[in-house]
């Protein structure tokens, strides 16, 4: 979903950016008029995220997908070893990916409880070369409400489904990567920040696009990016800056998700789907424990505009996922239809 | 550059498509109303294209430059050998590429004459398990009139500065791939077709996302694709079908081009780069020979309002770019500034 003000500046630039006599969707990448949108993207992104000058930020293809191979074919070359928590599929696809190329394990797995809630206090191996997290489980409904303490080993996050809902002390982290497509712009960009000690760690034999020092010595510009998405990145950032930023847009998150869990927390009907104390504030799960039931759920929301509830076909029940770009009203919304609902069929 | 035809439907459907409620920006890849597009672009190139049943089509992220590092993954599997047709600094890089992956060589190369010309009639190894060919060179202004002919060793092209330029016989090929920035849609967005036999070769250590089964099997849709582009593409596709298809598109852009070759062969100032039998007719490359000169040209061209026209610096001189989405008039108009032009300074 994308903010309504966004969708109609795209719409307004669409034939004629600001008097340049084209579109951002035709624009050369080495066009003058682009690089200007390019640079100010990162600008804005590095201002909004707070993200400190020892950190490199990328704009690629690809989606979280090619993270998958792409952390530990640059970033498991110290000491071969990388050490995964698996809280949720992609997690675990993320896992699976790495030991394609190295000793990768899971350091730590809630799949035994249908991943219903984030493992703390895990021990990680002192010599992986990094601990990789999902730090919101989009299917599952799950959030680190605090990051694995890794001291010196690098710490690596999957934020496709979190980042810019909330600060981030990037410090923290040796290397984040998103999929665009929740928060961010229209899928098609993955963006990547790295500390630049990480970068220029991969041998020879990694193919070219997949190796950081291509891109980060090329600022991200070593083929075509994908314009269009980059472009519809800085209006998302530029409308964020406008709310107050991501102080501002956690609050309004957690007002939303808030309205959402205290149906929940109050309900005889409904079931919450994850643990308490890991919450996502992005996407609330929950469930009435019978099939049938979700179903008329999620068939009476569709009828009343409420789209998209349906849950994971790995959880069943339903699944409200509210981004950024829902806004309160939406929350409202599913919240009185989630009462009535309860009221008629308890 | 895209037809102002597709860009005007793409702006008056960015808040809402056809009644949606949604744009497609935001649409997820799931839902019904976008499956729908994806199908229809795929039935689109396919009709457009005259595909034959036996080749998948894919619609992939990355890039030219990813393919140079997947074509070689997933096809010099059998011998683990490659012969290259080294005709400008994209196959050169295509080239480079593989030769990470297996004995990779230049069975051709026209760089000793600044890829001038298509090499012709050169010998491949018998057991070769491909020939690659650029069939258009952007920089250099070169274009494939004939394709080598290579037997029972599948063909593969980059055709990201050609593709539905022309009717092609895409069963003359084992694999056809092209970034879609130049004739399909906005950057972003990378079209694979590939014979079904060359499928399901690649080794389990290449990357799940570099290995052209994973999209197969997924039908594109492993992970999140680049949505919107293929959304443009389809408006592309439509646009090409509603123009009289790849037969037509092929007259409009070789008058074009002859009205820009006219002026070159009836020239005593400027002097065209590409060999005439190789020409291409989506690039016209030319100079005067004088640096300065040539400089004018750009900078009183840019004051008409025809951009874009310095050539790469691995060629100098000029480029005209003119690919389904320049009108003839634009043509004309450069036509009749290059006259004027040698007028005043010959």
């Amino acid at each position: 979903m994308l903010p309504e003000e966004v969708l109609r500046i795209a719409a307004d630039e669409m034939l004629d950016y600001k008097g340049s006599g084209m579109s951002v969707a035709e624009m050369s990448h080495r066009s003058k008029v682009y690089i200007a949108i390019f640079d100010e993207c990162e600008a804005l992104l590095r201002e909004v995220m707070a993200i400190p000058e020892n950190y490199k930020v990328l704009f690629l293809q690809g989606g979280a997908s090619t993270q998958f191979a792409m952390v530990p074919m640059n970033l498991m070359t110290k000491n071969g070893k990388a050490d995964y928590a698996v809280t949720g599929s992609f997690a675990k696809k993320a896992y699976k990916e790495a030991t394609k190329f190295g000793d990768a394990i899971a350091a730590a797995s809630s799949e035994d409880q249908n991943f219903s809630f984030i493992p703390k206090g895990f021990p990680i191996r002192p010599d992986a070369d990094y601990l990789h997290i999902c730090q919101n489980n989009t299917i599952f409904g799950t959030h680190y409400a605090e990051l694995p303490e890794t001291g010196d080993i690098p710490l690596v996050a999957d934020m496709s489904s979190c980042i810019l809902s909330e600060p981030t002390d990037v410090s923290k982290y040796g290397l984040i990567y998103a999929g665009a497509q929740k928060n961010m712009a229209p899928a098609g960009l993955t963006v990547v920040i790295i500390r630049e000690d990480l970068v220029g760690n991969a041998p020879d034999s990694v193919p070219t696009m997949l190796n950081y020092k291509t891109h980060v010595d090329a600022g991200s510009m070593y083929n075509t990016p994908p314009c269009y998405s980059i472009y519809m990145c800085k209006l998302v950032l530029e409308w964020i800056k406008s709310k107050g930023g991501l102080a501002e847009m956690k609050k309004i998150n957690e007002k939303k998700a808030a309205m959402l869990y205290d149906v929940l927390d109050h309900s005889e009907l409904f079931i919450p789907k994850a643990a308490k104390e890991d919450r996502s504030i992005m996407n609330v799960t929950f469930a009435t424990g019978d099939a049938d039931l979700d179903a008329k759920f999620v068939a009476g929301a569709t009828a009343e505009g409420l789209v998209n509830l349906k849950g994971h076909r790995l959880v069943g029940g339903m699944r409200a996922s509210i981004y950024n770009a829902m806004p309160v009203e939406g929350c409202e919304k599913l919240a009185a239809y989630m009462k009535k609902f309860e009221e008629e069929n308890k």
